[in-house]
């Protein structure tokens, strides 16, 4: 809070943590991660509810990760189903549909992507998922991110967990929205390419 | 025919040096291209056939090229139906869904994205366009074109017309199959960026 005046994403796997970062903070935070399990969404969702905070669901439970998309979508329905229980509205719950390295599956990259259609077309949430796991694992993992992150806006990600400080993943994102409509004339794009060249040419000189 | 073992493909409007081409070449050529125009398809399908050659059909006809992704299909029905009148099988003709710049008209690669799809679901034929054009007029070219190859690739394009020597479009293309399950375990992506670790190695020694 005394070094950023952007919203804050709270994450970690211990509920006491959660909850003393909840009760310290004072703006809306960002609560990563409640998963679909019963016990976890138990103890998260009302400290949620109580601190007025967003929180991210992931879309697997005890029994693990589906490979199976119309299961993952089952169970981001759940965890926005139970959030509604609680008094958690709608566009408070960021599904996270679950990225995972192609080095270890050559489906997952589809999969992930077909949760992402789904949930979109069905749920509507808003979605994150940590877009660099695609390519763990990987040579070049840059170039790998920046193909997936066109694919997956086009697919409904709205909010990936990224690093916009990287060249090639700042300009797919910025690429990804021209081609899909979302960059009217162009005008950001070629902002981004003028304030590049302009940045390039003050640290040559 | 003398400095190149690959297929050729035949591109013109003129149908007398289609022709003239079509006569020469011994292979087994692709011509480009044929649109839906009655008048085009009756002089073209016929040399086509003759020669048995393929043919890219173009999804407009006289009207223009529609802004409707459906009546793009329509287009590429009528192609593929009158082709077959001429004995030219289906997988002899690839349809070019037409892609053209989003500096114009935001909406443009919404629209060629979505003919991929619909043509892709329908008809199911190899699909090629000239995949550059999305970025005609803007600065950083390459950049959108790697953004776009996975998005079309993702929608049905099977072979796009472009420069597979510029560097940031030959990585997307493998990023591409990579991401969308056709690299099992990354061998190509793994080798292809050993080669190039080898050959930077090998120009600075």
């Amino acid at each position: 809070m005394e070094v950023c005046d952007l919203p804050i994403c709270i994450d970690s796997s211990i509920i006491e943590a959660l909850e003393a970062g909840l009760s310290a903070y004072e703006g809306k935070a960002l609560v990563n991660s409640v998963t679909a399990e019963e016990e976890r969404m138990e103890r998260i969702l009302p400290l949620v509810k109580k601190h007025g905070a967003a929180v991210i669901g992931m879309a697997n439970d005890e029994t693990g990760i589906s490979m199976v998309p119309e299961e993952r979508l089952a169970l981001a329905r759940r965890i926005i189903e139970r959030a509604a229980d609680y008094g958690i509205p709608r566009e408070d719950v960021i599904i996270d549909p679950i990225a995972m390295t192609v080095a270890a599956d050559p489906t997952c990259g589809v999969i992930t992507l077909e949760t992402m259609r789904l949930i979109r077309d069905t749920l509507g949430n808003n979605m994150t998922c940590g877009a660099s796991n695609v390519s763990f694992g990987l040579p070049d993992r840059a170039t790998v991110n920046a193909a997936f992150l066109p694919l997956a806006m086009n697919a409904g990600l709205t909010c990936a967990i990224t690093n916009p400080l990287v060249p090639e993943v700042r300009r797919a994102v910025l690429a990804g929205d021209l081609l899909l409509g979302h960059d009217e004339y162009a005008m950001r794009w070629i902002a981004s390419y003028r304030a590049e060249v302009a940045a390039t040419k003050a640290a040559s000189e």
